[in-house]
């Protein structure tokens, strides 16, 4: 197949009931917040600092430099977001805000072209000295990432200038001359970043030094070692001991060359974006080896090391994966931002390889995970998002230490919140691909898209209530015929898709979860896609020992949970019926709108007064209850109290015990 | 009830076939191996150093002093190990060994009567300046209890007269006078040590030393707080943030005075140690409050926060209790020590108040966990003893750093090992309670018994093949006819014990989980006691949400497991039968001499290239499996592998499921 590119959110109108709302939400109430966030003018919140740091390094105010090491990147994500958002819908006071904020990042940028706050304010003479720890590279690629974005929504290319002499000064200090530093980033970010700034200038130079760095990861002697004896053994974090992030290579997946790695491994959020720049890059430099690695990893992760709710990193410590098929519910870290990287990785994998299965992961990452990440008022976040949560043991016990039961208004290390606000506005990228066979939809998101096909216009409408409601109608538009092919993915969760045109049943095409439809397209062609979404049990596979005998509950691409607010405490001993009857209703409150499921039951009678063990014959009483499911992606949206996703289940032969 | 007092060992022998093996391990293999240990003689171990420590501040060594500030500690409870198995065989070489290290601890004593190595050698200007954090007066209790229990076992007074010296030294210390410190320590032993001394020194002062730390812990203001500021707030320790021992307080129980606490909360073995103080100060000093403190705290504790095991704290951080009912399997600290505490707590308890509840908690801990803490060779330790155990996610997830799925050679803090040691060298002292009412039998282990009652002296012979097998019998031996009263435990796993004196059924006249039978007994009086020991299937309380749907079996006052090396690897994946058929065997290889116990059950087929999830319908097969159950004390005697005590149940109405 040939190599596709990214839609022009220029030419893409989101119409969908779902998540019109949610850009909304994000034009409305998550810029302006986290605009006011990063001035440091959110009562009660964790302070940013970010926009001042700018402004010291700027020489535009005095004081000193404050936050992570990587706050600059607050910044870039915001801008980035901002950008996304401008595609959709011109705002002249935004645009202003942001030219502004460009003019100061421009300020901020050094004669040579480098570009960081916390390294121009606080350790003018630690540039590049630490690379393991100091995400220096990290930030100049979302400054990278942000550079490109405002340039493909508003055309200005001040803010891609300042990135190029950015890139172009990193492109000086790296690479294999005997002057240039052999390294690479201890936080992949720039890989992507890079390949992003080739798609808008066409420059070489930039995919050139991605695969430098994709390339120089986990040789030996490793560069990691290098640098720290050279720097004199110093370290920025100790959180695990001194220099960890040095010695625990795998964390940074700095333990082995890419191409030689068999497992998902360290920290989530960077394996998944370096695994997103390495994708794109294998997909244009059509290295075979580096495609081979990707599907490898990205079997192992979504095969052994995710979650239901498409949740990534199954612990705190290094906010990593473990091994495969360990999955614990309760003390799961799952970073919004792993699952936002997770689908930046499966959008890549989808443009080199028209295939189903990334699209699924991506859909199942978006509307669980990175959808839970945010508060229904889009003014609190989840960093961690476990499938059980248990207030009373969180207060508890040390091993909940990294979960909060309710959404944060902002966090000392802040990069989740704004990275929702970016891929809630970059969502038009995810929805459809265009590649030489065919335009893909991936996602069904009511939407209006107009490309060219050859020389000639067409207009895509995609119009219904998913993930709500199972039809899906498209129309096209166009001056004229166009002939290609529109390939509609087929969700996995589906067992029974079906499809119309104009009235007439198709027969599916159907190559690796897309169905494929060739034809001479004209104006008011009507192509109603159905899927139908009964709600069904989903079961682990029998290595996951913190599911077993547990089902969850899908319906379409959402994973319900069961809430304490509706099924009351105690959680753990209620049962679902052994029956599949299930009762759709609307959900009430700030759950209006939103589809929940009634399901029967019981529940385990407890008494406090019974003994903590007790033996045989004494078996606990069960009284039957009405259970009621929420969607993942809306618990905790009604105060502090349990949740579960999986859940016990009546034994099938015995439903009424 | 009155006052009871304990059991002289020289008048106790030991006869029993299980606990022989145990005495026998403990005088030929752990004692030799501890001073081996002890003395830096042990390949491949973390190095002791403590032997070394004392000559050194004896002046008899050059060097430094290496290892934990309570280092001391260890060298006491060899010592107390060495003096409890003194009073069961004469041993002239071990003792004159244990003379030997009396006379150095002697030289390492100050001429004011202070004795502490690290602080001698290390920090001699630092003296009781951080009670919070440092030990003294626990390494002091500990010296103490070994001073008591050599003159108890040998009638020698050197170590005594050692030990009031620096008793008499800490009394001058502390106190309410103005001069005086008004501290306590950060972890108690020094209460329980002291009315050990004054059991044998009957010196009313120890006791009120005793009850001054007992009631000034957790006065406001605090004195951890005082002293902190005092001594230009430095830290010992820097595990979780510095001065976390001095901020933490409820780590200490020093957050609010003991009879104002509700909850056992804090580093569990500072917890039971303090308590046993407390309920033995209670006792002999007859204070009702105290006395009904010791009596919520250990209903919170049994209650609410105890594993079936016997085994205490739910967490690694801290070592500590958790909350109600938050039992985890597979992370729980459980420290073998903290269950000897247990043990100590309980023995205290039943000697304030005959109730069987409190041997069946001593039963539980003592035969589940304290065992399970040294493997069947006497060499290999647990620190940690888990209820699940997982090797491959041990390996990989972090919430798993304190588990070692096998037992370790020594520690870098040995506190446990040497505490094993000395509560099998004195679990004579666990066996009977001789009250002015009644001689109390709390465990059924083999033994020969001679006391004084009245005037009039009278033996008991008490065998049988406990645990293992239901019949004990109890003989008696007397010059003369005695007329007193037997209490014999009837154990709480129990539902239908019974009692035949010489040849006839006796009616059981039980008070709070005692029979007591009273009469004149003369030579030749045989008594038996049958406890029926079917195997029984456990549940926990329905807030245990870690065992829901789970059961355990025990069988007397075992608690089994299923092991890997029996069952295969993926214990998760198997369920016991629905019907309660078992067959008891008798084990193979290190298991020889052991009942194991067989069941049916099923186990559900794991293959690798099953999806992670699967959807509705595909419920995974099950083929039957024979399960085997082992003794939980004996988990790890095989290498590495699975360990689960809690296992699904097959639901009792699909058996064939």
């Amino acid at each position: 197949m040939k190599q596709s590119s990214d839609i022009d959110l220029h030419h893409l109108r989101l119409t969908d009931p779902f998540w019109r709302d949610y850009q909304r939400l994000v034009r409305d109430v998550v810029l302006p917040y986290q605009w006011a966030a990063l001035n440091d003018r959110v009562n009660d919140a964790e302070p940013s600092h970010a926009i001042e740091n700018f402004r010291i390094a700027a020489g535009r105010s005095e004081g000193e430099f404050y936050g992570m090491v990587f706050q600059d990147s607050d910044v870039a994500k915001w801008l980035e977001a901002v950008a996304w958002m401008l595609c959709q819908q011109p705002d002249d006071g935004l645009e202003a805000t942001a030219d502004g904020v460009i003019e100061l990042i421009a300020a901020a940028q050094q004669p040579d072209g480098y570009l960081n706050t916390y390294f121009t304010v606080k350790e003018p003479d630690g540039r590049w000295t630490n690379l393991a720890e100091c995400h220096e590279l990290y930030c100049a690629g979302h400054m990278i990432e942000a550079g490109v974005a405002y340039y493909r929504a508003t055309g200005k290319n001040r803010l891609l200038e300042v990135v190029c002499r950015l890139a172009d000064h990193i492109d000086g200090i790296f690479g294999p001359g005997e002057c240039q530093l052999h390294g690479y980033p201890g936080h992949p970010e720039i890989e992507l970043a890079l390949m992003a700034l080739h798609e808008v200038t066409d420059n070489p130079r930039y995919v050139a030094l991605a695969r430098y760095f994709v390339e120089q990861r986990g040789s030996e002697p490793h560069f990691y070692d290098i640098e720290y004896q050279r720097r004199g053994r110093t370290s920025h974090w100790n959180n695990f001991g001194p220099a960890w992030m040095v010695i625990d290579k795998a964390y940074s997946q700095a333990h082995q060359p890419i191409t030689q790695q068999e497992t998902a491994v360290g920290h989530a959020v960077r394996f998944v974006y370096l695994m997103a720049g390495v994708a794109h890059l294998a997909n244009v430099s059509r290295d075979e080896e580096k495609r081979q690695a990707c599907r490898r990893l990205w079997n192992n992760m979504t095969q052994r090391r995710m979650y239901i709710t498409g949740g990534i990193g199954s612990q705190s410590r290094g906010e990593a994966f473990t091994g495969d098929y360990d999955l614990p519910n309760d003390t799961a870290y799952t970073e919004s931002c792993a699952s936002i990287g997770l689908m930046m990785f499966a959008r890549r994998m989808l443009q080199m390889e028209a295939d189903g299965e990334y699209a699924d992961v991506m859909e199942r990452a978006l509307y669980n995970t990175v959808l839970a990440g945010m508060a229904l008022d889009g003014k609190h976040f989840f960093y961690v998002n476990p499938l059980e949560v248990h207030p009373a043991a969180i207060r508890c016990n040390h091993i909940y230490d990294h979960v909060k039961p309710v959404r944060q208004q902002w966090f000392g290390c802040a990069c989740c919140p704004p990275n929702i606000a970016r891929i809630l506005g970059s969502l038009g990228l995810y929805i459809y691909t265009q590649t030489d066979e065919a335009l893909m939809v991936n996602l069904y998101i009511g939407s209006e898209l107009t490309i060219d096909v050859g020389q000639q216009p067409l207009t895509l409408r995609q119009s219904g209530n998913y993930p709500w409601d199972e039809v899906i109608e498209l129309t096209v538009d166009c001056p004229a015929p166009v002939t290609t092919t529109l390939a509609l993915r087929l969700p996995g969760w589906c067992s029974a898709p079906s499809m119309v045109l104009n009235g007439e049943t198709v027969p599916l095409d159907v190559r690796k979860g897309y169905a494929y439809l060739s034809r001479r397209w004209t104006s008011g062609d009507q192509l109603q896609l159905t899927l139908p979404m009964p709600v069904r049990r989903v079961r682990s596979h029998p290595r996951v020992r913190q599911n077993q005998g547990k089902v969850a509950l899908q319906r379409g691409p959402l994973v319900y949970c069961l809430e304490q607010a509706d099924n009351g405490a105690d959680l753990h001993n209620l049962r679902l019926s052994g029956q599949h009857v299930y009762q759709m209703e609307e959900g009430e409150g700030v759950l209006a709108g939103k589809t929940v499921i009634r399901a029967s039951g019981d529940r385990i009678v407890a008494g406090g007064e019974q003994p903590l063990y007790r033996f045989d014959g004494d078996i606990a009483a069960r009284q039957t209850q009405s259970l009621l499911f929420i969607p993942y992606f809306c618990w905790a949206n009604r105060g502090e109290g349990e949740m579960r996703v999986w859940v016990d289940e009546q034994p099938p032969s015995a439903p009424g015990r």
